[in-house]
């Protein structure tokens, strides 16, 4: 496939960036790097990264932080790092929330009786082992929910708003509770920061400190829709919710880590990451199991064509990053008195749909020294750097002053999947995941081989 | 849009067909018939469909045959026939099974516990309140049950075939049950005949006489997926699965109907219908309360432009069609008498997206004269015409000689909601509905005002 070819002219800026070979001025026909398609080349025909996923979807399952489901994935990261040849791979305490959902259940219960599709949000308290039954209030937004609070006493809360974007609608997901109780709630119900087929998503919540606490729940867009249409229509629509929900004391768990140390200068580290913590309702393949196993994978790549570049190449799969990025702030903590010998952070966490490029939190001038790194990818239509979020389990690191970057994908479907039960393995096309470790290794290669000082943030 | 301008050159055809007006020899512009044009424009601009369509699904909700909701569902037609204009509207009543879900839910307790999207077929009988938990045997065929019949006692057995086609995938969802009974299983679950995001599709099951009766159960492609995946890396999965449901003895039910009597010849009939008993699961928009709404606001178009056609224009709402046809077979039997005063029998069961033509139960001859009267509808792109299937309520008729046509449609997308949670109102886009409102009200106007005796099945 053409996507899959390198074209020549875009690894020329790589050599000429890397000045590891002159450009052959007196030939127009360029050469190609033979190690850049070497590894581009491995990562396409190797399964390892599409058996990781699936033993990971399948097997390990389920893994919210300080669940039994993470502390087999703990064990599955160790060992698929140590295939992937790292020289190390380790573990490191992370105290994390925990949360179990249990037995869960939403119905319409008037004007008649049918199941509502959903999923209760992550940290909400549940309804004590009793059916919640109320009224529901649907509401478009905040605005309207200020407007008509003399409405809310004894109800449900649903918040219904228009499809936005996740960073917009994803407020309704985190505030929806504590908005709804401050005017008297019994509980509140959201349209998904997401969609899908009738689909409900979930994700944290969290609670504000000066309001009762009231369950929580994510309807699908549809079910949502339905209450609000029945609403309109003069109808009083009623819910009943049954959430066994439960928060428990901060616990032990941990970040998996694994080094390939670098030939030349190995005190350099090259962090790339994922997190290894995923909802508990899918097999979380593209949140953020396939993150996960693309670093791994890349790691591999590598080790099979025994390149082993300057810098260290350090993978860390972080836990706890569906809670709040407790993993990441614990990685910074550890790794206090090192964090200026990370020259860059790479994460995955946007998804494992067909290479993009990479997004780059940092000043222009340092964004257009990276691209070249980036250009020999245009065959896997992944050279595209510009500016954007780099990552949550990094951004500790970025904070610091450490160049983060944030692997990208065509994301366009993300939602379908994100937070939801269809976020399984077969969800990741096995072409798309190819394609990422590709891109992956070849990039973090790069820079990690790179013989010259790696670009670096610009103060302002 | 193109697709709904009316295409002159078809139109023409049609007025060639019904004689009603010369063909412009001498102008190559060719005229368009105003009563088609005003039929198609009308319908296109009306949102009656739209509100009906509506209110089945959300207000009316779930209807199975026999249930509360079905009597609502009586009540919604008969208003909405006398809205549209018919001179007489009643029910008639059907004999029909009925069958409640319940509260149902299916876990993978092994290797680790995770739920699993799933739906009871329908007519299965429950685990009597106590969850069922076994060791699944999965198997992709009815040669790997035969192959593997000694594995089989005391196991659930899941049939993970290949998706082919509705047709071919439907058998399992009909006889899982009792050819897994057979060798001793104890519940049986299916892939379903059907796709979509982690969605599990019900429809009915038949138990066979000398079988054991065990519970029979939907998951989703991809929760069968992963049970068989687990199982080809030797672990032996388990699953609980819990089922309210249960089976009552037959009730009355009815069959819905309006006639707008013909101005001519009004003991010859034009019936046109749908099924009005739904699946539970959802709003039954594409199956079939788009197939209903279609046939009450064809009629409605009519009456708008007081357009009374010589024969007349019979709608059908059928009662008990997913649970076997029971409500078509009623109305053949208490219509016995006047079967042959049927011309045409048309049927809407096959989604609701974009028209695309009719398909004819009868030989060639007659689908080649049947074809005119479709012509008209290129511009909708339903003025296709071919051999093929009419539907399940009006096959008692078909099999006794009355020319029997289906509506169609694009149906590429039909099994991601057929049976499925999924089949809500929003599923059916405004203007698809629209569109085959007008290919339904052109064509059967066209077919009811006819001036010559209509095409009819010729003996083989």
């Amino acid at each position: 496939m053409n996507r899959i070819l390198l074209p020549v002219l875009a690894t020329l800026l790589l050599l000429a960036a890397c000045g590891s070979s002159p450009t052959p001025q007196s030939d127009p026909a360029p050469t190609v790097d033979p190690v850049i398609e070497a590894i581009i080349s491995q990562a396409l025909a190797d399964t390892f990264a599409l058996d990781a996923l699936r033993e990971l979807c399948d097997e390990v399952g389920p893994r919210l932080a300080g669940s039994e489901g993470m502390r087999r994935a703990h064990a599955w990261g160790l060992r698929r790092l140590a295939e992937a040849g790292a020289d190390t791979a380790w573990t490191e305490e992370v105290m994390a929330p925990r949360w179990e959902r249990g037995v869960e259940w939403a119905r319409l219960t008037h004007p008649y009786d049918t199941p509502l599709p959903m999923l209760g949000l992550g940290r909400s308290i549940g309804t004590d082992g009793v059916p919640l039954e109320a009224e529901v209030l649907a509401v478009s937004d905040w605005d309207e929910l200020e407007a008509r609070q003399d409405e809310v006493a004894g109800k449900i809360v649903l918040f219904d708003p228009p499809w936005v974007h996740y960073g917009a609608n994803v407020q309704y997901r985190a505030h929806a509770a504590s908005r709804a109780a401050e005017y008297g709630a019994v509980a509140a119900l959201i349209r998904p920061a997401g969609f899908g087929q009738n689909t409900p998503h979930t994700g944290v919540m969290r609670y504000a400190d000066d309001q009762p606490r009231i369950p929580s729940a994510s309807l699908s867009s549809e079910g949502a829709a339905l209450i609000h249409r029945l609403s309109d229509q003069g109808v009083k629509p009623r819910v009943a919710l049954s959430m066994e929900a439960e928060n428990f004391d901060d616990g032990p768990c941990a970040n998996v880590l694994g080094d390939l140390r670098g030939r030349e200068l190995p005190e350099e580290i090259v962090l790339i990451g994922g997190h290894l913590d995923a909802w508990d309702t899918g097999g979380g393949a593209h949140d953020d199991g396939g993150g996960c196993v693309i670093m791994v994978a890349a790691l591999k790549v590598l080790n099979d064509l025994d390149l082993r570049p300057r810098r260290t190449i350090r993978v860390v799969l972080f836990t706890s990053e569906e809670y709040g990025g407790q993993g990441g702030d614990a990685y910074a903590e550890i790794h206090a008195d090192e964090i200026d010998h990370h020259v860059l952070a790479l994460e995955s966490d946007a998804g494992c749909f067909a290479p993009s490029g990479f997004s780059v939190k940092a000043d222009s001038l340092t964004i257009t020294e990276l691209a070249p790194f980036a250009a020999p990818l245009a065959g896997l239509g992944a050279d595209n750097v510009y500016p954007g979020w780099a990552g949550v389990d990094i951004g500790p690191l970025v904070e610091q002053g450490v160049l983060g970057v944030g692997h990208r994908v065509h994301g366009e479907e993300y939602f379908r999947y994100h937070h939801a039960p269809s976020d399984v393995f077969e969800a990741v096309r096995p072409e798309d995941l190819a394609a990422n470790v590709a891109a992956v290794a070849a990039f973090i290669y790069a820079v990690a081989d790179y013989p010259h000082p790696l670009p670096q943030p610009k103060d302002d």
